[in-house]
């Protein structure tokens, strides 16, 4: 496994696979990697020629009041495991290397970037996008690997490959969940003993969702009501939003009729966590 | 001579042309094309192994009140002269296939967008940064080249290149002039014959400028103010702007020391002009 720290030689590899007819697959993580990532990693291992994990914090998708700063960190480990599942190369580079002095570029997504996490984190999936732009660019990958965990941010980025035609796959995996439940998250780490256990609440209610849903009820507003009774048996849940969207235009949806993802974000104290389900088959 | 009229098609080409390792030149164009954009085109010929000429008329750089219906449009003249010079693909794809219901992207760079033309015309450099990113991503072009005629936006597509890492090159090539000095263009149809004569003023006033600035003149008002008085013998001429900008930037600069751009927009009639000149050695 080969480490590279430069945007300078990350764009050459790219030129030179290119050149070479490589069949490229892309994981991009902000690191400190858990099963959820290395799922990813194994499913781009399998399916292409060689596998690029970039791991970078990538500051213009945190707003200024998020957890930037204590984001966790663990190079030397996300390295470790990264070769363990058969990553050819991890991308790690400088901030100031991706976004130089002088830096002006941003994108907007009207309607999908809208709704959940793009309404409580203004200019959050501006921020994914134009990274995922820069390290597709980099990268030139074929596949790219992206978790369902973080369900808006697929479709964004489905919207984004989409609309600007981009030259790759983008490829959403299921959720990793602990034995109990909970959503892999690296974020999990902030979590108290208290908030852990109590964090349950939020895979049970998805549970529920979706035993109402199979059971036939289609009206959003009941199901998120039982959604909503359930996680509020938690004291500490403090629930930031509860939604129903359709699953590519991340809309509201009042009577689900194609797939559509029930999604939503609570905190537990300090620590912000999402968590979603599918409903109904893929369109 | 191969006519491509779908953005799958193109896609598809792109990456086969990639698989093969082909260097790809492309030459976006409107269309309409006269010896400038032929001169672009040879320039991709003799430098990559295929050359593509995109003819649209790109609808979200035109401005509500701007020239949109009766841009002038001839795709079988575009096709038989683009061919004359050894173009190997036209790709002329319809509005609606480039920008289907739904289309929700947009790009901004600040700064290189926000001086001249970007002021008069907002959103229009908005509306080629879009289309010239889909361009690449259908295309995948190794080399894209651009006309020094449009000054300001090959400073905007540089950025855009540079801050998005697009692995392509952005090649600029000079102005081609009629014989009497005006810049060629497919708005110069729009003229009547008193209006092109006058428009000859544009030119020569790029050449008084020359004249000042190889004679020791470094201070950006003395050039300007003889460029206007210049401009302003031609009665038929509505001086929109005169300014000169750093070549890369597009900022205002009061003394010339790196290389800057004299440019200019002025309108007769209904018919707006921009001609420009580059001062001192690129950097």
């Amino acid at each position: 496994m080969k480490l590279v720290k430069t945007v300078a030689e990350m764009q050459e590899l790219g030129r030179l696979w290119r050149a070479e007819g490589k069949k490229v697959g892309l994981v991009p993580t902000m690191g400190y990697l858990h099963e959820g990532h290395l799922t990813l990693a194994k499913e781009a291992v399998a399916n292409n020629d060689l596998t690029v994990m970039s791991v970078f914090v990538n500051p213009i998708q945190f707003g200024a009041n998020e957890d930037l700063d204590v984001y966790p960190r663990d190079l030397a480990g996300d390295i470790a495991k990264a070769e363990s599942v058969g990553v050819d190369y991890v991308f790690a580079p400088e901030a100031r290397d991706m976004y130089p002095k002088g830096f002006a570029a941003s994108i907007n997504l009207t309607g999908v970037t809208e709704t959940l996490c793009g309404q409580s984190r203004p200019g959050h999936f501006q921020g994914v996008c134009v990274v995922i732009t820069k390290l597709f660019n980099l990268v030139q990958p074929a596949n790219a690997y992206f978790g369902q965990k973080d369900g808006q941010q697929l479709a964004v980025l489905k919207k984004l490959a989409k609309d600007f035609n981009m030259p790759v796959k983008i490829n959403g995996v299921p959720i990793v969940r602990e034995a109990d439940g909970l959503a892999k998250s690296s974020r999990n780490v902030y979590l108290d003993e208290e908030c852990r256990r109590q964090a349950l609440v939020l895979s049970q209610s998805l549970a529920v969702a979706k035993r109402l849903y199979d059971g036939g009820e289609r009206d959003a507003e009941v199901i998120k009501a039982a959604v909503r009774a359930h996680i509020e048996t938690a004291p500490l849940a403090d629930i930031e939003y509860i939604e129903i969207v359709d699953a590519l235009t991340m809309q509201p949806v009042a009577r689900p009729e194609q797939q559509v993802m029930l999604a939503l974000a609570v905190r537990f104290k300090t620590t912000r966590l999402i968590d979603n389900i599918l409903l109904g088959e893929e369109v």
